[in-house]
């Protein structure tokens, strides 16, 4: 049964939703134009970046079949994970576009100019949604619509700003995202978590928040999609000379993090042997999460297995000993298991790409250590305008940096906008991962029937008798 | 139990197919061969547009996987949806490749030439497909194999011709589809339906005439990969000077009318507030469908938008208002609500096509207004054959004249076929929306063996009863 | 309930693997390194072939979800079917890169030489890989995940020694491996299962043999992947000059096998003019297998739909006839039906592929004939180093030899390695079909809780009925 007081917030949602529309729309009839590559008066020297559409839409795929199917694991949520994977991913690709945009012309100083639209800011948006999804992996089945959205709204700017710091002031690398999209997005969502949803009735809530042998099917598909396509999310934004050594490394990392979460759970488990489908599901892919730094380096196919399978190892051990100690301790409850899968797999991908800086002399890259490291070229070199005559060790300290920045910031502001959402719209506990507080389905009112049709039992045995008495 | 009388229209399915094979075969032999980019002895200067294969494999998902799954969400029927998506596709492949090739040239005198394949007649090919997949969603689960195939046949010869009506006549451009596919696919299926199908036993069907949560995810698989190839399917036949310009305007439009379809979705349905799975699986498609015709027209970031939410908004009120009166009123029939994902919306992106062409003035398109626009270079300048010397007014005028030829087409052709295929092989209304009157698996037998024998209870109650005592 | 002597194999696996990852570390440390398109340091005369990466993900698809999902219609299978594809594939593709070059090297007298990697490495593990898991066909369900990965060590060495001998000494084509992946990795499997297992208890099996409707909606998620990117299968490898030609003739092939086995299964089984699901997974895919080798060639749209047809119907045939009669005589037990659907189809196109050669005059391809087939080169033509001066003859003669020989070192390695792994780490067959025995799931506990508390109810029939009694 539904509640009185859980309809308003669904309705909140309806409203926010349909008027953000509408905002949306002004700000970019106001501040968006076509990019020059899709100008129709172009001139012919303008260069066309469309030949970065087959990894964009590696990278789609990634995020509404990928990470929607991942978190369809809940036997009872299915509906909600894929859905509102799917509609706030729509969502936070129409606001990153724009956030994205204002914060390269604010560091720029070119906010009088319009934000310009090609192939890469749809890129860039998908990797915000990426951000944006694996913090949902941390309260999914316990916060409502309203709340997802909320929490988008802000999580967008922050991770965007976060990024600009990193790029712009540290002149980090990050090719595929470990620390600026993985580490992000993991901790900020961490912290909203532990903010707003501390449960109490555990027991009670542990039933539905399970698999069945369909669920996790489908959740398999989430994962293989993800698997197969994080080459493309590792190079989809590198310069066609990197790209290649990032599609190899990420390859092979991936190999490695397979092999590894196998042998790991099977060891771990209490049947030993046996497995378990949640490290499958998840550790198998944390190999492209920590290799996402140091993938366009020349880390070597050893360096990149090594990587691979660091990662997995420390994804399983995540899953079966750190979460449940965090549970225990401080009370973290983290659904999908983010911190395993994203968060120290991303800040050991952030270490990885600060050794790998580290041991990266300029020789190792001939003439494009620049291309590699843009803080590397000479100062005064026009061709390379970020040039800083930083070496190795400048480099490596900075990657240092921008990975504590990152864990600062999005600390920080996970547990402020966490405790901000916790003031309204919350959901009670006893609607966790069930979908049927949300969606209209037959079958869902046949359920609440039952249970109510149970609860005039108890109270009036009498009568239910008689009705059922032949 | 499947009675003698519908086994027959099942083995003349069989020999039909076959037979057809055989022609197929024969005509491929007569009329077709490869293309001047497949000849080996080519010379040089031949253009291989093989790139545009990546393109190619998305709309090849899209109809095989995402019209094959979105189909599937009836609970028991999903063997036959998918399965039969699977063959009658690959049949419209052959047919389409073949009745493309003759019309271009018929319509171009050259009818004496052999028809040439290459990777354009594959794309052209799966358009047809989608036409009549969405043809189909208006009938499956009533119709037999045999009566989808010789619709297919006769769909696939005048969907061509109205086609070539359109642009060889009209000079419309349509870039993704709006009218020519999407337009004429859902309301030849609507008059399919209307002429040969109009139920009596409504309430009867209604419990296989639905989903459940298995089935309902199997359709999100269906639902997504259509979402995120859209961009694919609008622009795979775009010149490479348009082809950014059609990823940008799909993508915002598809993403705000999945915002849309949320919205609005909880807004009119009974339970305020609750989501309903058939507008998420339907609705948030409609705005791939609606930018289709000015995906390529520079209508602007926020123009896609205003497109996108248009067509979700209109299509929620399509699935929870229009298609019940039309039902209600007219007894129309629509298993998959093709005339809310893709009549109203193909005809909203018609209307749209024809105000983009209304406002764009030449000075737009820079020297590439003939580019996009054929019928509005000069007259008499070579590099533009098809010249008329247009205005913006002419060629919004014949935009509308092809959307309402496609109209009147479609309808008129679809009402002829459905009563002809009304004529034979039809299947009683006991049998909709089943797939054991198809398929052969244990699990279908045991059914029929249970119902005989409660059948063979209600007959002789006393054996029965002494079977099954101890 | 699982005895402790099944616990001790699925240890075995875990030390395995562990150690084999080290392995391979130490092995790609010391063997392997970049190639020249990733090399930082390159000149700029090195063509980088990235372009392949749309077409290597495509295969990557067909890999870890075409196969992974295809062989998930065992209902109660269906973890293992995906999970073990997914780590037995992961662990091909790090053997097979390292083995493809060591073979590469040894024929070109250059094994001082590291091994490099680059995406065409990629694409040939994969190509390896779905060997592998087409032998895994053969045996899914009765092998333990030891075996699995000790058969793989194995497989892999002799798959690229047989390819190797193929393309050197034979100078035979087979573009998209028909004999090389496909017949090899069918007849390789069959042996080993010959070898391995033969069932004894095949009744008590069959109940977990087999599929119920979700199971086989998963399965054909599987189908549809592999169906729609076989052409980027057998065109992944092809110059560019010859993959236009390669995706026209497998598309058409592929829809007129998915027609054949729609007509040709009505047609065959017992309830006729019914489908059955084991076709409409299987046999649709037997025109890709079968126009594999010859996909290149200029076999023209209707020798491409020939092939299809005939690979279709055989497929089927072998299904419904070919497979229970070889059960039933010689005892040779085919889990997926690897057989009808890779071993037939793979030999049919082996012989097409030499049909095709015999019918290739030189004139046919032009300049272009010894691009086609090495070994028609003049011999001292220093463009076509591998110049044989063969005729047509010579060519169709020698791809007939390497088609026996395919088959002659499948069949006898296969019957080695089944021998071999018989000996150690056997699945008792109450364990086959059931992935309770390898994975935790609290389902599957309360499973063996029920089963152990009947056994209870039998021993002591008195004490639980008093338990039960109110």
């Amino acid at each position: 049964m539904v509640s009185k007081a859980s309809d308003s917030p669904r309705m909140r949602f309806v409203w926010a939703t349909f008027l953000w529309q509408i905002v949306i729309i002004v700000l970019y009839g106001k501040c968006a134009e076509y990019g020059p590559a899709l100008d129709p008066t172009r001139s012919a020297g303008v260069v066309d970046n469309i030949d970065k559409y087959p990894m964009f839409q590696d990278v789609h795929v990634m995020i509404f079949v990928g990470f929607g199917f991942l978190m369809t694991f809940l036997k009872k949520y299915g509906y909600s994970a894929v859905s509102f994977n799917f509609i706030i991913s729509a969502l936070t690709v129409q606001w990153a576009i724009l956030v994205s945009g204002f914060w390269h012309n604010a560091w720029h100083n070119t906010l009088d100019k319009l934000i310009q639209l090609d192939i890469v800011s749809l890129i860039k948006a998908d990797f915000a949604a990426a951000a944006v999804m694996i913090s949902f992996g941390a309260i999914i089945g316990k916060v409502s619509p309203l709340q997802m959205f909320v929490i988008m709204i802000f999580e967008v700017i922050v991770l965007a700003l976060n990024e600009s710091i990193g790029v712009y002031e540290f002149y980090a690398v990050d090719m595929g995202g470990s620390m600026f999209v993985h580490t992000f997005g993991a901790y900020f969502g961490l912290a909203v978590s532990w903010a707003m949803t501390r449960p109490a009735k555990g027991a009670a809530n542990a039933a539905r928040n399970s698999s069945d042998r369909n669920s996790d099917m489908f959740a398999m598909i989430g994962t293989l999609f993800l698997w197969m396509f994080w080459p493309s999310f590792n190079g989809a934004l590198a310069p066609p000379t990197q790209q290649h050594r990032v599609v190899i490394n990420t390859v092979l990392a991936l190999s490695a993090s397979c092999v590894a979460a196998f042998f790991t759970d099977a060891f771990m488990r209490k049947k030993r042997g046996k497995f378990d489908m949640v490290s499958i599901q998840n550790a198998t892919l944390a190999g492209g999460v920590a290799v996402g730094s140091s993938s366009d380096l020349v880390i070597g196919p050893w360096g990149a297995l090594t990587i691979g399978i660091a990662a997995g190892v420390l994804s399983v051990v995540g899953y079966t000993r750190i979460q449940p100690y965090l549970q225990r301790t401080i009370g973290l409850d983290d659904t999908c298991g983010v911190h395993n899968l994203h968060g120290m797999p991303g800040v050991l991908g952030g270490i990885a790409g600060a050794i790998s800086a580290a041991t990266s002399p300029a020789t190792k890259y001939g003439q494009s250590i620049a291309e590699v490291f843009p803080a590397r070229g000479a100062e005064d070199d026009p061709a390379y305008p970020d040039g800083q005559g930083w070496d190795a060790h400048d480099q490596a300290m900075n990657q240092l940096y921008a990975l504590l920045t990152t864990l600062a910031i999005a600390i920080g502001s996970g547990l402020l906008v966490g405790w901000g959402v916790s003031k309204f719209g919350k959901f009670d506990e006893d609607l966790w991962y069930d979908d049927k507080h949300m969606w209209t389905h037959e079958d869902f009112e046949e359920e609440e029937a039952t249970a109510e049709e149970g609860q005039a039992m108890r109270r009036n045995p009498e009568r239910v008798t008689q009705n059922t008495s032949i």
